[in-house]
């Protein structure tokens, strides 16, 4: 949010019917914003996210508008994807500490230009008054015959990652430290954070082809170990076959970019498993979404996650994957991305 | 929130496995808590409404946990309870500035309480480290041949109003002042503002009989005014026919209690509409849901809410509605229910 809101007294139905009260193009759609509820028509199994970004928490504060925007939904479409599931409907709980027109312009923009790359109808709200904080609903169509959990890995089963990974982490440390380089990889790296592009395509590809699935936002190591405990399996992460951008490998040095792989968080990747008779078809349907993807690794019997290097077990990097309520914070304000902030300081 | 949080360093999967991932009732629930997405069988339309309560904004600060778990969900059920809507399934976004036990189990405890008398089944969220502030998401069945909306009333039709107005409002002076009273009086009202009543079966016995809807959540006049814009009519309430509590009554003096039977907010009453062929039916449907309601006026040609006493046309009491971003805040954390607190201090 900008430092100086005006003051106008605008009420919150003027805020949404001048930002956010647009057609919807979806038939589907009976009631959009503007009641009590919206009422939309559903056909079969819906899958339903929900994520929150807190100003100073997820992001740094002062962000600019297009980016929170676009982060909010992009967080949430993530999650569909990684449930092999098509995004139909939003809702948006919006709190501003004020009415800052600029930025309230921006933040429409960048959320509606995400949205309508994915086909995705706001249908209901909320303004309030209070600390920046943003939080996106997303419902979407899903087929309950083959739509991807955490749960459906099995030994045995390679493990991937979609695109590339620590570039989020990377963007954030650019963004946070307002490092003003304008080259090509410092663009890149920055869009990475500010604009993460969601998998959804890729999702959908896999649907029947991936035995589980999760996306990459707590990092690598966290949402590996999340999607193990849920298949009751261990995993054998392979440090060499991480794909890292190399926009990043320009910017940073091999073990900061390394941290940020494992455990930036951030990406918006999507890490699944699949059987290995699946190889082929996984790259020509992957291919055809527009997204590839890497084998990083293999499932196990066992529990827990465990790195390699030339096939030889050893420690990851400290700092293994992000909690909202970890310790070890100076400042509550700062973005609180424990790997990212310290790996970014050291590569100043 | 308390203000001495623990420092356990419990992360976020800790918080909802402990306090949030309870088995799910509803067999249409395919996946709860635990993965990128909750999945649901949907069968047709379904509502949806999202709010939120920022602490310091909607409710004082230092409000008991069990207060804010139920009022979350309580201005969502009331908000699918003017759709004429049947409640499902709802998903908890939580920022919280810290971990404090006592208070997450209270909160827990005031939300599941509420959750399981409406049969709702909690299927995901996100939780994240901020200032206190909960949005919860709410999705229900709803038939879209006899769905509640504002735009159906037609001029001629009754204006009714459930319960009383006015209590939410006097029960948060009582709060916010902490005064000290333990009369029932005082105990009734505090409970109507910590505890309300969403109205949901009486949203549910009106489908065939009332023309339109809404719910009393920014105060009575403000609320009508979105109904009648949404109508394309004007409304003639009048005074002497407000339902107002004995209990606020006998508390407050008659100007502060019309006051905010007008323009107190949060009284999660349905006002609704109805041609006068439905008196009888609409007595007996909501007779059988256990809430009454009460005829405080009729929906008229033309446009805006006029007031009147023994039929001649009144100003009404300064303070028509509840602007999350209205202006005359001296303390922006303090409730900002500007009538409620004007009159609050009046009566002191």
């Amino acid at each position: 949010m900008a430092s100086d809101p005006e003051r106008l007294n605008p009420d919150e139905f003027q805020l949404i019917e001048r930002y956010f009260a647009r057609g919807c193009e979806d038939p589907r759609v009976v009631l959009g914003i503007g009641d009590d509820a919206a009422v939309v028509d559903a056909i079969g199994a819906m899958a339903i996210a929900t994520d929150t970004l807190v100003s100073g928490v997820h992001f740094p504060d002062g962000l600019e508008g297009d980016s929170v925007g676009h982060r909010a939904l992009a967080v949430n479409l993530s999650d569909l994807a990684a449930m092999g599931a098509e995004p139909r409907w939003c809702t948006l709980a919006l709190t501003l500490p004020g009415v800052d027109h600029r930025w309230l312009e921006a933040f429409a923009r960048g959320f509606f230009a995400l949205a309508e790359t994915h086909g995705v109808d706001l249908v209901g709200g909320d303004t309030t008054r209070g600390p920046l904080t943003v939080t996106v609903h997303l419902i979407g169509d899903v087929d309950r015959e083959h739509m991807l959990t955490r749960g459906g890995g099995h030994a045995g089963d390679d493990v991937y990652v979609t695109g590339s990974l620590g570039d989020g982490a990377a963007g954030l440390a650019l963004v946070a430290q307002a490092q003003a380089g304008t080259s090509a990889a410092h663009e890149a790296l920055r869009t990475r954070f500010l604009k993460p592009t969601p998998r959804v395509e890729a999702g959908l590809a896999l649907r029947t082809l991936a035995s589980s699935a999760i996306d990459v936002s707590d990092g690598l190591l966290a949402d590996v170990g999340h999607l193990c405990r849920a298949s009751g399996c261990a995993a054998a992460i392979d440090l060499e076959r991480l794909p890292i951008s190399a926009e990043a490998r320009a910017l940073f040095p091999p073990a900061t970019v390394e941290a940020w792989a494992l455990s930036g968080g951030d990406d918006y990747e999507l890490c699944f498993t699949a059987p290995p008779a699946h190889r082929e078809a996984i790259r020509q349907s992957l291919s055809g979404s527009g997204t590839a993807a890497r084998r990083i690794g293999r499932l196990t019997a066992g529990d827990g996650v465990q790195c390699r290097r030339r096939g030889k077990p050893v420690s990851p990097p400290s700092g293994a994957g992000y909690s909202h309520f970890g310790d070890g914070l100076g400042d509550p304000k700062a973005p609180r991305r424990g790997a990212a902030q310290r790996a970014g300081r050291d590569s100043e």
